[in-house]
């Protein structure tokens, strides 16, 4: 399988699709607007979006409900980079190779951008609920999972506790309840309402939410490898972010070959889980260990 | 009627059915907790959960929906000010007689608890929609009517416009559009929710809308006014906030005198506009006129 390939065609898909949502948007301010589009369209990797738009290729071919959540996914994300840059959060200057938001923008109109992309995810999800009772209630199963993921009970109650517990001893108990909430809560909602969406097999689901987890603290750890392995130009934005921050991090605590090992485990079990759904599970599979090789 | 009493009753079954939500929220983070209910309960008005609630009751005695409508438009109004308040927006240190979100748990505790508190508002709409059909549609649109007022169309777009022109030569144009965004928006769409939950009569929904906007402008207008007459005691935040940050307002183009008449005129058109609605409508009424004697 070309992964790389299709792995691009559907970014493009997911691309088009956020640039028509945007185009729906009428009676804004002129440079909320430009700065929303600005961060919304810095060349993020869509993860999240091909995610959800894959999990639901493990049942069905062509459903035509999940673009519009995965364009959510995708908003919520946006919005939780530029907030977590702002110089009261990580008071980062660079994301994904450009200036982050509020270095452009300005602080207020930054805060204000992410407000806006986080309410435009709940607008799309909801401008867009199928009429179709069936269709009806997946969707609306797959919109909850994504709230909950995105709320206080997922990732902005790990984004602060990651805030609150800077400089401070970190546990381990407190630095996995940050990487599952902070980052795997909305990797693995994307999957499971991707598969929500068109499944009501919970048997199923249970190993679409396990490679979930194991991609998402994957990802997190290949994270924190890259913020002291990384450089500029791959990265898109300063390394050594962390160790600024004084965050506790995989490689801190437990070293780096030890987390690259983690980080392959993790991998070669999340592909496991997977397997279950056969051919369809290819691409996923593919994702997974492209998330070792990962630059940026 | 005794407005005063029917007033605080519904204030009442507001703040119950708010605790109520916040007592749901598991697996949080516990200083985001705090910083959140901080801001819900610091003694709000809780004036459009409770238009929400009286623009039902012109129509339905006893919608049992309503109130997780009208939990969640006080949620969007408290994040809303909560982001207003910080440091790069009005920066203001008080805020209904207390210190503001961020001067207790600092400004990234408090951009936090903003985007917790807009989640969860949609955690709250989409986890308590209804099953009957007929039910179901009614809610989903009251839904939608929230969801494009709170966002970049409508309160977000306002808040960024007028931050986009502190310090510069406002039109009056300009000032319209901040107005209608900021507050008249979620003003309207807490009582064109609470009208479209229980009817589609769009020939009774338009004196509905028509008495929001007036009392919307209204309350702003009183707003303005109380920042140049009021006094901190009543007010509960400093006065002369809008002269620091140099916005263009009602008294500062037209006079005091001239404004309250204005005021004056508005409270008027709602009160004839909601007229229709004969008897049901005495109580929206008495909320009109009571925007005219406002302290707070």
């Amino acid at each position: 399988m070309d992964f790389l390939y299709q792995y691009n065609h559907k970014k493009e898909l997911v691309n088009k699709a956020l640039e028509e949502e945007l185009g729906k948007v009428t009676g804004s301010h002129g440079k909320l607007i430009d700065s929303v589009k600005y961060s919304l369209f810095a060349g993020g990797k869509r993860l999240r979006p091909i995610l959800l738009l894959s999990a639901n290729e493990l049942v069905e071919d062509d459903n035509e409900d999940k673009m519009h959540l995965a364009c959510a996914v995708e908003m919520i994300h946006t919005y939780s980079l530029i907030h977590d840059d702002l110089p009261a959060m990580d008071n980062d200057d660079y994301r994904r190779g450009v200036l982050t938001n509020h270095m452009v923008f300005g602080e207020a109109m930054a805060i204000l951008a992410g407000d806006a992309l986080l309410n435009l995810a709940y607008e799309t999800m909801i401008n867009n609920i199928p009429v179709e009772q069936d269709r009806m209630r997946g969707y609306l199963k797959a919109v909850s999972v994504i709230a909950r993921a995105s709320g206080m009970s997922g990732m902005i109650g790990g984004q602060a506790a990651d805030i609150d517990n800077e400089g401070t001893d970190r546990t381990e108990d407190m630095l996995t309840y940050i990487h599952q909430h902070k980052t795997e809560a909305l990797i693995t909602a994307s999957l499971n309402a991707g598969f929500l969406l068109s499944s009501q097999n919970s048997e199923l689901l249970e190993p679409v939410i396990a490679y979930g987890k194991a991609i998402g603290l994957a990802f997190q750890i290949t994270d924190d490898i890259l913020d002291v392995t990384g450089d500029f130009p791959a990265l898109g934005k300063k390394p050594g972010s962390d160790t600024k921050n004084s965050k506790l991090t995989y490689p801190g605590r437990f070293g780096l070959e030890a987390s690259r090992k983690m980080a392959k485990n993790l991998i070669d079990e999340a592909v496991m889980h997977i397997s279950v759904f056969g051919d369809r599970s290819e691409f996923l599979k593919c994702l997974a260990y492209s998330i070792l090789e990962r630059t940026q």
